[in-house]
């Protein structure tokens, strides 16, 4: 069955954003299939009355880890390798199939209600991620994070089947909703071999290729001295991802903080995309901001992800827009360094296209990820019709109704696919085991 | 009739903050009568059952102007001067008493729902905001703000008048929920002889003294060379009010960005204390951070606020927390500079100390001001029991209730005092007309 949703005010699907006073047709098959001021309804078709509400794209958090919603709130206010060495790492190791499964479930109910509807998840124990995803109905990029630590031959090779065996289930699948990514963790993590590898991988089977890099002042002195020892060359992170094959226009490169003009330039001649990460970036305190009018001002397309919840600790994307583009604004001591509606793109077809996912824009014969804001909401009035009504002032207490790939996934605030009462009793129990 | 909640995580007194299971009483006449870990109802009193949720004093914004809720997203991504000359100047002039009433009707709405209960203002038609949120049961210090652009003979006698006639009137009519400030607008915008006499007003009438200062750069050019120029001695904004005996413990010192050591030092040398407003700082691009914690470490008296809505866009303190914290974090380039700890701080005790009010806090004897949160938010799972798991995760998505002064505002997300649809209704007619 499809749906007409009637009398919402519908976001342009260019910016600079409006809204306006739309009906959405849907159809069965998930699609949007028309948007027009007044759309008669076919038969057997749901009708929505969604007056009083604005109606985006779902909003696409391009970088997370799903299920370190269980490692929430541990270890805050640390410095980053005390928190990894002292809280992360030994609670991952403690992480089973089980426990994916339950924490990747938490951070879908919280996704879903701050207006998500689509992810990119680099993780492990994909198979238990894909399942909770799959169950919930959301559309998300799951990838293995691949770690060798310079060991190739004895690690490096072990992680790259894992993760080409993922990739490729995931592909037999064939899920409407669910695709792969490959994964290499970060350029300090992986070994050349690993990330050539990767990149043979992903171009072999077309998928996205998934990666943390420039994300700390220390990871480029790494990235430095690792490559000058080893090849004689100082290669800072993005051009040694590049001298590795890994940019290409399937790459999103997650934080993208410390990047020289070159690689800035470098990732746009590659038509790779960043997610932009800022509420993780400033909680880690890894200084700085990211050179985002310059991507911008390059043409690399920009995307934001919230990252894992042990780093933000919120999977709220409004929250990540907002933070993004006021940290941007002050950094450079100019108001206008950055517009709402450049945050907002990223939030939607930005992250869109860095998935190479037909979603983020509402507009004919885009899939159907839809949702609904509750505009008499005081905090979103007075309505004044632009991308800084939404970017500055909505949060997921607006949040109503959510639709993925044409199915509800929440309606008047209710999780419609989760259980969420038993998955917040499981993930409470699931991250007191991990201590 | 008094109130018993049950069963609530209960949030403790001090930093380092926890929460433990206790029932809290509240009587009749507004005041928490008894925090214990179990407490036999008294007849009479009605039984408030609170499993499941957080109970934490209301939250206090130290910081404010309700009423420009009426200019939420006009100008944003301007520069300042742009901004305020364009867009927010010609509207205020255009604001009347019904206006302002409606303004801050909208405002009282969103802190409501936001935890907020205690709010400190600055505007103008105060006896208009003094009537809204007199209908509304929240507790406010409500200032009028004067300008005299240097000229005190003119226009500054007037502005004063105005000012000591408003706080005389709240005086007059004793209600335990306003008070009020006098309220000399800022460093630039006044003469040296208004911030003298409204010292002295301040002193005489015992009321906060609440200003701006330390916002900008350009401020802080500006008073060096108008005092260089008045009195041969280049002072900066701090020093500059401390010269005309604005800095006592009754004072509250909005931003405070742009402070040296030696303008902090002497602001914790007078117990002055600082309203931090880090949302409002950020997006108006005024670069930098405030000297946080050498202002914690000096022993100044730390709040926090949200400012209006025109510059941040919204009332919400869970925002401002986490903003402001993690900004400190990444500027600092030390995860470790600030802690969550000390962010709650700021927006209860902080807060409440500030103003000179006995809230902020939930023990025997203080005001019955109190907020419950669902506990069972999937954002707030899994609970870690500490600072961080509020001020990190928390937002107004998980306010359920609110109380000031004993009596209910807000049950079940319900506004009980506000009639929020029609205010709604009123507010957006107001912003149309305002242009």
């Amino acid at each position: 069955m499809g749906y007409l949703i009637h009398g919402a005010m519908v976001l342009s699907a260019q910016a600079p954003y409006s809204f306006s006073q739309k009906d959405v047709l849907v159809s069965d098959a998930g699609l949007i299939e028309n948007v027009a001021p007044s759309i008669s309804p076919p038969s057997s078709c749901g009708q929505i009355d969604a007056s009083g509400h604005v109606l985006l794209p779902g909003l696409v958090n391009a970088h997370t880890h799903a299920a370190m919603s269980l490692l929430r709130g541990v270890g805050d206010d640390l410095h980053l390798n005390e928190w990894l060495q002292k809280d992360v790492w030994p609670r991952e190791k403690r992480m089973d199939e089980k426990t994916i499964e339950t924490g990747t479930k938490l951070a879908l109910c919280e996704m879903v209600r701050s207006g998500i509807t689509c992810f990119n998840d680099m993780y492990f124990h994909m198979d238990a991620a894909a399942r909770a995803v799959q169950q919930s109905g959301m559309r998300a990029v799951l990838g293995y994070g691949m770690i060798d630590m310079g060991d190739f031959g004895g690690k490096g090779r072990k992680e790259l089947a894992i993760a080409g065996k993922f990739a490729e289930k995931i592909s037999r699948q064939n899920n409407p909703l669910i695709t792969s990514s490959i994964c290499p963790h970060a350029t300090h993590t992986c070994s050349a071999e690993l990330l050539q590898e990767s990149a043979k991988l992903a171009r072999k089977l077309k998928l996205p290729l998934h990666i943390h890099a420039a994300e700390t002042r220390k990871e480029t002195a790494d990235v430095l001295a690792k490559t000058k020892k080893e090849s004689g060359r100082a290669l800072r992170p993005i051009e040694f991802l590049d001298s590795c094959g890994c940019l290409s226009s399937r790459t999103i490169l997650a934080h993208g903080v410390y990047a020289s003009k070159s690689e800035v330039l470098l990732m746009a001649r590659r038509s790779s995309s960043l997610a932009h990460c800022p509420v993780s970036n400033l909680k880690l305190a890894g200084g700085g901001a990211a050179p985002v009018p310059e991507y911008a001002q390059a043409g690399v397309n920009l995307s934001i992800g919230t990252d894992g919840a042990a780093s933000n600790n919120s999977l709220n994307l409004f929250e990540s827009m907002k933070a993004g583009a006021i940290e941007q604004k002050n950094f450079r001591f100019d108001a206008a360094a950055v517009k709402a509606d450049d945050y907002l793109r990223m939030g939607t077809e930005g992250g869109a296209k860095a998935l190479g996912i037909k979603t983020g824009k509402i507009g004919k014969g885009y899939l159907a990820d839809i949702v609904l804001l509750d505009a008499k909401s005081p905090n979103l009035v007075p309505f004044t019709n632009n991308a800084g009504w939404l970017v500055y002032a909505a949060g997921p207490q607006n949040v109503t109704d959510v639709m993925a790939n044409g199915k509800w996934l929440m309606r008047g605030r209710k999780l419609l696919t989760l259980d969420e009462e038993k998955i917040i009793e499981s993930a409470q129990k699931a991250a007191d085991r991990l201590g």
